[in-house]
């Protein structure tokens, strides 16, 4: 035993080392960082990533949307069995150093010590290989949607789509990888279980004094982008019952986005974050307005209300600005339930270690959302700091990163030494 | 009369050739012009226009704000005294090719047609120096506010605040001058007197089927710079009623601005055109949005109270947004009468040489307001399509051109060959 609580003290320190290390990249004044999908920031952070890999005998794979896959062979276990686990490490444009790193540095640490564990306790693991992702813009900052790379992977989405999504600055997302040196050739073993630790954006695990949350599901979402067309003009001379201002129209449909989820019954969420202005000046009445609407719940049936209140409102915008409505891509995402028999293997796993844990839901997507799609996914939570994320106050202390790594190698140990569900078979296409 | 017929004749296809010269720099897809104040394609224009003047002789001077000075010498009258005369060569980022190009072009030609009626017709002009004005930033587009050359020359701004003033990149205009070699040393002499040739930007010469008109007086305007400041979270698991969107307490703001103009009795437009939002992300709750609102009125009690309305206003976006609402920078521009004595003059002469014309305020400011601070200052519109103007779309026939052309030289040559106003005398401090 106590040899054992050195080894881990020892990982511990490594792990914030790792954290630490990741967060130097793209680090702002602030303190943050700004590390949006693909930027060289982003890619310097993977190539230090790529790095670490190499150096401990991590085989390195990239696939052609620039996901990063870390290949561990723990040299027991059945061959073609692979457990993934792993986050992200692009970032919000002005975010803290945790949302995402901190499931990539635990995942990094957790291979080294379950490689250790089946190499010096004999065990006999469920799974060859254990594969350490950092998934490719899950963000959604500079490429909308979000969950771009994990998309990818679980076929959600076509790689030549994905590549083909641009950026405010009309750069596709084939040329920022090119750029970066990321846009892989490389084939990706199928994943047979995948587990992600993520910060929780949430208060309740810190209310609690609770070190780990087992999440149960993901609210579903509607992401909405709509344009507004009005007509350019000058601010000055042009009479005000002749002007088509599209910000105008705009601004009615952010408070209108507002009032559909404050007037609503079910529970309901609603957010406009981005807009985008042209030609934007303080003397040309506004002729195109772009907006990233979102609207979150755990009721399916409350999105599709949404939906309709917001094509309902949109004929009155229209009717009162004289400017035209217009929605360019809606993008809808069901309510989504996390693994059974994996959160009841991990749970029971908890309760004989005595870790005290929580069950929650997510409101957020994460890269885990999507590979539920493909296998197993299991998404566990760490405690962050008064719940604030995509900000540079974002948080989460030493002793909260240690616990919840502990608890997420608890739960890695219960899976991968435990039998692989098998309700999944067959249903992966890669 | 033949003779004189041919020569004009000739002149119009100089001056078309001219305009649609200046046309070429910045030319976009859609046909119009990108042509932001001290971007490569204004220093172009500028390179093109001063090799315009060094091959006919004119003397080029550039002042420490980038304002061009075309002198020439008209080789009687008497020294020291200078007519000045031109407009702007820069655009708003999705313009025309007539605002501000048309008045240089014609200022240009004029320039030519003055010196050779001097010198054929031996007249005696009031002014011994004709001087066609290129004033930096007047569209306020790139560095706000507008009128940004016209007013240090006028001495309402120093040259040392004007060239801090910083683009939407954090450039400076002292940078972006350096950056395309036009921040001058060059002393410039004092106007004695100024004309300006414009588009109307409005219909009235359209309808009224009439090449001219004479600007009385400006309308006076506020332009106030609002920030809003909200908390930067995520859009998905912060509590709706935890938020504070930036962006939708500008929603709001912007909402306002336009329910203001529209509720008071007086005459009173608004706009904003321009929003800038931070960190602009899809999934991030906006922290900053920073705003540019104008109020335009020819009646300055409706501007003070306009102001006042919007801080009410504020207070009630600041209690339901939770948001924090400030104004950064407030301008008050009064409302300007153009010299009558000039017009008086102006009148006569078109009246005599049967050139119909009609009498306009303006609502727009234009560089002719500001040298009216320091001389006899002269605004003439010609017709612009439909009104349309910052817009591609803006358009004034080649027909319009020379007619409004012929019109602004009857006007100049009346000016120059009769008494100046000695109203302004000794108050121009330059």
């Amino acid at each position: 035993m106590s040899d054992e609580r050195v080894v881990k003290s020892a990982r511990h320190t490594e792990l914030l080392e790792l954290l630490d290390a990741f967060g130097t990249f793209g680090e702002t004044e602030k303190g943050g960082i700004a590390r949006l999908a693909a930027s060289p920031a982003d890619g310097h952070v993977r190539d230090f990533l790529c790095d670490w890999f190499r150096e401990r005998d991590f085989r390195v794979l990239v696939d052609e949307v620039g996901n990063i896959f870390g290949v561990l062979d723990l040299m027991k276990g059945p061959a073609e069995k692979n457990f993934f686990c792993g986050s992200h490490l692009d970032s919000q444009p002005e975010a803290g150093k945790f949302d995402g790193a901190l499931g990539v540095a635990c995942a990094c640490i957790a291979a080294l010590c379950l490689q250790e564990s089946v190499k010096t306790e004999g065990l006999e693991p469920s799974f060859r290989y254990f594969v350490v992702c950092c998934w490719t813009g899950e963000e959604g900052a500079r490429f909308q949607p979000s969950l771009v790379g994990s998309s990818v992977y679980s076929g959600a989405k076509t790689a030549a789509e994905t590549l083909a999504i641009k950026d405010s600055d009309e750069t596709s997302l084939a040329v920022a990888l090119d750029a970066i040196g990321y846009r892989g050739k490389d084939t990706i073993p199928k994943a047979d279980q995948y587990l992600e630790l993520h910060i929780e954006q949430g208060t309740e695990l810190e209310r609690n004094k609770t070190p780990i949350a087992l999440v149960t599901n993901c609210w579903g979402a509607k992401k909405i982008r709509l344009k507004f067309k009005g007509v350019p003009d000058h601010t000055g001379p042009t009479p005000m019952q002749d002007r088509r201002n599209a910000l105008l129209a705009a601004s009615h449909g952010i408070v209108e986005v507002e009032v559909i989820a404050n007037k609503t019954k079910a529970t309901l969420y609603s957010s406009v974050g981005r807009i985008e202005v042209q030609p934007n000046s303080p003397n040309t009445i506004a002729e195109h307005v772009q907006m990233w609407i979102e609207f979150r719940s755990p009721d399916e049936a409350a999105l599709e209300a949404a939906e309709k209140d917001l094509l309902k409102a949109l004929d009155g915008i229209e009717r009162e600005t004289g400017c035209t409505a217009h929605i360019s891509s809606t993008e809808t995402r069901s309510v989504v339930t996390f693994d059974k028999t994996a959160i009841a293997t991990i749970e029971a796993g908890f309760k004989a270690a005595s870790i005290p844990f929580l069950h929650l839901k997510t409101i957020a997507g994460h890269d885990a959302v999507r590979l539920q799609e493909v296998c197993p996914s299991t998404l566990l939570f760490a405690p962050s700091k008064d719940g604030i994320t995509h900000s540079p106050e974002e948080f989460t202390a030493d002793e909260d990163v240690c616990a919840g790594f502990d608890a997420m190698l608890d739960a890695l140990s219960n899976l991968i030494i435990g039998p692989v569900s098998e309700q999944y078979s067959g249903r992966q296409s890669q």
